[in-house]
């Protein structure tokens, strides 16, 4: 490759998704996927589908899962916009919506991909840092910016900020898209931002079918706004790609969307788990800001977090460990099943007596 | 929504995609879509899917794809990249190769997405008129610019261009990426471009299984090249969405990869129904260049190609007809069955009779 050639390659420095070890008998804590089967009406659509449809395009419009969504949040059409998973809806949405030249905000403890979707589409930012109880501080979204981003529930923290926070930052920012990531916003005591898209056109509430959903494997994520804003989305979305989703994705999605009742069931068993959960992680020495997620963050009093990694790790216990200044010593760890959850507090406790 | 916050927002004119009527009793042959079904093998992953893996995030590096992908090939799995269908491919290639700030170079009459991909990214663009038998003329891609994308065969034409001439174009362009888009090249007598990868790192040749593979419902696309293009493909989509391919795709995709028979079988189909057709279309009054791909595109001596489209339509039989100065007095139809064919030249012959 000549130099001149290598030049006129764009440079990035790639976001690094959590380890996906292929092992069965790892007990995969560590990337806040769901411990529980998708809706059983997703392995039906799977088993039912037809293969020779597969060689016709899908509906570029992704109507029956917009359809399906829409119904469900009692939202219009034009309200709703899918893709493929959260993070290629707010890729796309970095891209159609954060044109000012002027730097975007976000928290400096948040999700990893927004600055690197801020470095690949060159848009300049500034990070705001959290408070001493991993709180956002409203006042810093509040100066001049050429956008928002801020997750609710917040990752890795779990911490979730009232919705009274996000009205007063829309507020004071009607000129800018505000996006809410709300991927584990199911998990939550408080409501999604979706109910205050009709108030707010400049409100843009992203979700998932990742977490509370159980398909991370399928990739489906949705954003939900003023109708303005989702035909922007949907130009760009045909600008890049005219069929995202597959035929199976959108199937499989409608039946998952459906399925009200398996959904809240499993995701009350899942915050269930969480709050036993914290009791147990309490009672070994460690702390964490109180989570409405589908995780912990935790760090404990006198153990590094990178040890207790490795330690769990080599008991085939899958947490995530972020090796970055400022949240080094905590671990984020994921709430699986009750089983799941009582054989790392077995794993932690063996651990913590050998130190 | 304030005129600063519509400011704000990225405008784009999409790319409009073909009809995809729902209705199952209309011929379709406005999308290049392949008429037969995917390998049986797709059929049998969908039937004894494990619905519980969805709940796991896929295989963020496409292993098993690309591993069958670069068997199939005799390419390292390091020069093989997998996507969303070959337009995610695409995109991502414009995004990942076309930074140079130089004009972008691609023939007038070619894949309607490029010039639509080129105002997404703001990458300049000059387009090089096709010659009177609707070939390139090599000379045009000569002279400074920042990037090259030819499609082999070329869309809406169906011409196939000699190995020779991207040998030359790649000769003479070895600081920027030559991009050969060969959606189509498993319809061609002549071979694809792949074979040139190892002799010219500045050459990316992008295939799909939308169109041979019976898979447009599915999405997948692919690139194959020097090692180095590849992982800037791979760094750039890692900034993008870690996970684009579904658990379903890739299963499906290795099953289709693997069969090679019943690929070959269908793809040779595909080309006797061509060459029928095309002796009827001749035989109707029809004109085209020689059509190496699975569509011709088709001019009549006397009725307009936008009656004929219309009276297709009305008939139920649908083709693409591109409202463009240049080609507006074609129509672009995709090969179907034997069976579907005699279909339209049944409908041909009664509409140009009454005329």
């Amino acid at each position: 490759m000549t130099e001149a050639l290598e030049k006129n390659i764009r440079k990035v420095v790639p976001y690094v998704p959590g380890e996906q070890p292929q092992n069965p008998d790892v007990i995969k804590l560590n990337t806040n996927e769901n411990p529980y089967s998708p809706a059983p009406g997703v392995a039906r659509v799977l088993k039912s589908m037809d293969a020779d449809l597969l060689r016709l395009y899908p509906d570029p419009t992704n109507g029956c899962l917009v359809k399906a969504l829409a119904d469900y949040y009692e939202l219009a059409e034009d309200q709703v916009f899918v893709g493929i998973g959260s993070d290629d809806v707010l890729s796309m949405s970095f891209l159609t919506f954060f044109n000012s030249g002027k730097p975007i905000l976000f928290p400096n403890v948040t999700y990893s991909f927004y600055d690197v979707w801020a470095d690949l589409y060159r848009i300049p930012y500034v990070t705001c840092a959290l408070d001493d109880q991993m709180m956002i501080k409203k006042e810093d979204y509040f100066k001049e910016n050429g956008g928002i981003v801020i997750p609710n529930p917040n990752a890795p923290t779990g911490v979730y900020e009232p919705l009274e926070t996000f009205e007063e930052i829309l507020q004071k920012n009607t000129d800018v898209v505000v996006i809410v990531d709300e991927a584990y916003v199911d998990f939550a005591d408080g409501p999604s931002a979706r109910t205050l898209i009709e108030k707010y056109p400049n409100l843009l509430v992203v979700q998932t079918f990742s977490k509370s959903r159980s398909m991370a494997g399928m990739r489906i994520g949705y954003a939900m706004g003023n109708k303005e804003l989702i035909k922007a989305l949907n130009d760009v979305k045909y600008s890049f790609n005219s069929y995202t989703m597959s035929r199976v994705a959108l199937l499989c999605g409608v039946e998952a969307v459906n399925d009200k009742a398996y959904f809240e069931e499993h995701v009350k068993k899942i915050c269930e788990t969480r709050e036993k959960t914290k009791k147990a992680l309490a009672a070994l020495g460690f702390s964490f800001p109180d989570s409405q997620s589908n995780f912990i963050f935790a760090a404990h009093k006198s153990m590094p977090a990178k040890e207790i990694f490795a330690a769990l790790k080599a008991r085939n216990i899958f947490v995530r460990y972020f090796n970055k200044p400022g949240i080094d010593n905590y671990l984020r760890i994921t709430i699986g099943t009750d089983e799941q959850m009582q054989a790392l507090e077995a794993a932690l406790r063996e651990i913590l007596l050998q130190a």
